[in-house]
């Protein structure tokens, strides 16, 4: 194993009805006052505001509110949530509903212990305070539950850009399955992609990788698809509803990357670029750009690429298991080629300009120039 | 998944020469003095002391010194290590050494914020309050470096109890396989065993487990099974040292009891009634009493010990996979029998005395009465 540093302190609360205790988790970290982030009025209709609102109240805990989080959340909004968090001088923020909720709030807490623009700390200053974060997860995917960053859209410059560092770790984050069985299939779908996206990126870009590590990433793929599979037929299967939330989990708070070196995330930076020019779910954007990717990319690290087919898939070859798992996100539904996400050819050119941004800010433009980018593109129209 | 909380705050250090920068992790907590707990005097004659000490010089931190702690640590040496804590007025302790001075350094950590005598926290009193623990592990096994809890003996009443609480997480641990070359043979086989019961004991005796943790615990176990192999051929290998390393810890962070109930620790109930009476090592004891157990217990989980057999070994019926784990433990050195420990009839009627006074202490005395334990401890004799 390389060396590294191993820290994440979030705690989580998983299982039934943990979210009524909400107020009882956050009053151990003697907030008064909290900014609830939110997406639609979903949480208001069907009960789950109304829950957390007495949990708040019974531990004397003010609130004011900042709905109307969006997927690929912009930082028009998180502004928006840093004013309201700034006038109402509230001392936490929590977050009810998904990644998107999640990472605005997360943006939120640093952005309102901050004199500067929010968006300086996407692009270069360290967060090196914030407020606390507390949330209840309604989707499980992005992993940003046990984990200290976050990913928004300057909807100005069309930057979908992160934020990180230690003080953006949840203090307390709540998993109830049950709260999730009514994701939409469509979401499911995406979810299980980044999932899937979030454990092969480093599983297939590092060299020399852990045996006791390739066996965890596999286990969080194994138990993504096996799951998706079973919810698919019965979004009501708590057990695997459980299982997948925890998968999510895993797959991003750091244990897959202990004592790997040299990975990079390049799904992630092309996808980014296109959900930021064409607004398409992030799920479903890494379902296109996977098998395209990795179909370019295995030369690379054919060792690593066949070991992905014969744990996976049981195939031999590098290519079967790219095939093979091309075949899955078809079977389960969620897009694999540009077409099914409506992008043609003109927006492509505007998705290859916005991500020779990205490689550039990620400091991945020695690989992903115009031709390498033209190249996975060209591999996602199959 | 049944519902669970899950926390753990230890930051990981892990990596060659980590331990020269120790006195800078420690500083980040503003610790001004320290106790170091440790074994032998191997430590000053290999030059790590000499690299600890200059690492704390350097960040201004004072130090006193409490060595010889013995494995199987004891009570008596921890009162020791309190007295000296309190009178030098130390604000951290630092333990350099594998789990008994780790186990022993929580111990003084917490007893030297007490009124009371440290032996009230072992049966039943809370651990409220305790220094801040930071470690350097030269043996990797209890997985001690990160969680909260650890075990000592009481030398006068022969009980080995457990210490446990959120402060008795370390702050920071430090795991550099390079340290860990010169373990014994021996100690390299016990600690094997050691891991292995760690991992197999929730996985044995809880019903209902999500596929997801089973597949962890089974790869801890397989790590833990091809890196002793490894290291046995070759104990410079630094990879498998630091794959050994890592499973012993992921096998007793919370992580494989996430998500599981109904779960028991049998094996080392059992165990710690003989290293009490006989002080026999700890991991020696425990590949004694594993298959033992397994045999007398595989009827009450037998789904569950067929898989073990299936995924471990490749084998299809439970009592094989039992019979193929005595003969791996028998393969690499590490005993399987009383007869090997040298426990005779009349010394093993005082480990089952001694060994039914646990059970009542853990609450599992309604399954382990005396019968119980001599049918498991004849299993042991074969």
């Amino acid at each position: 194993m390389h060396a590294f540093t191993f820290y994440n302190p979030t705690r989580i609360e998983f299982g039934e009805n943990k979210e009524a205790n909400i107020g009882d988790y956050m009053s151990e970290f003697r907030v008064k006052k909290a900014l609830i982030v939110y997406g639609s009025n979903r949480i208001k209709d069907d009960g789950l505001f109304d829950i957390v609102v007495q949990s708040l109240h019974d531990n004397d805990i003010d609130f004011v509110e900042c709905g109307g989080i969006k997927s690929n959340p912009v930082l028009s909004k998180v502004r928006e949530g840093i004013n309201i968090a700034k006038s109402a001088k509230v001392d936490c923020v929590l977050s009810v509903g998904g990644g998107s909720c999640l990472d605005s709030a997360k943006a939120i807490a640093a952005g309102a212990l901050a004199d500067e623009d929010v968006w300086e700390f996407f692009v270069g200053k360290k967060v090196v305070d914030a407020l606390p974060i507390f949330d209840i997860m309604t989707l499980a995917a992005t992993g940003s539950e046990m984990n200290s960053g976050g990913v928004v859209t300057n909807d100005e410059t069309l930057q979908k850009y992160s934020i990180g560092g230690k003080p953006l770790f949840p203090k307390v984050s709540i998993i109830n399955p049950k709260l999730q069985t009514t994701v939409s299939r469509e979401y499911l779908v995406y979810s299980a992609s980044d999932v899937i996206a979030h454990s092969i990126e480093a599983y297939l870009t590092a060299k020399d990788r852990p045996n006791i590590v390739n066996r965890l990433v596999e286990n969080n793929i194994k138990t993504v698809m096996e799951t998706t599979e079973i919810l698919l037929d019965n979004p009501d299967d708590l057990v695997a509803r459980g299982d997948f939330a925890w998968a999510a989990t895993l797959a991003l708070n750091g244990l897959t990357h202990a004592g790997v070196q040299g990975l990079s995330f390049p799904n992630h930076m092309i996808e980014h670029a296109m959900s930021a020019v064409c607004d398409v779910p992030h799920g479903a954007g890494l379902s296109v750009v996977m098998p395209a990717w990795m179909m370019w990319y295995q030369k690379n690290n054919l060792p690593q690429f066949e070991r992905f087919a014969h744990k996976i898939f049981g195939k031999k070859n590098a290519t079967d298991g790219i095939i093979a798992l091309k075949a899955w996100f078809d079977k389960i539904g969620t897009p694999t080629t540009l077409a099914q996400l409506n992008i043609d050819d003109e927006t492509l050119d505007a998705v290859i300009d916005n991500a020779l941004d990205n490689a550039k800010a990620w400091q991945m433009d020695d690989i992903y120039d115009r031709q390498a980018l033209e190249e996975i593109f060209s591999l996602a129209k199959l």
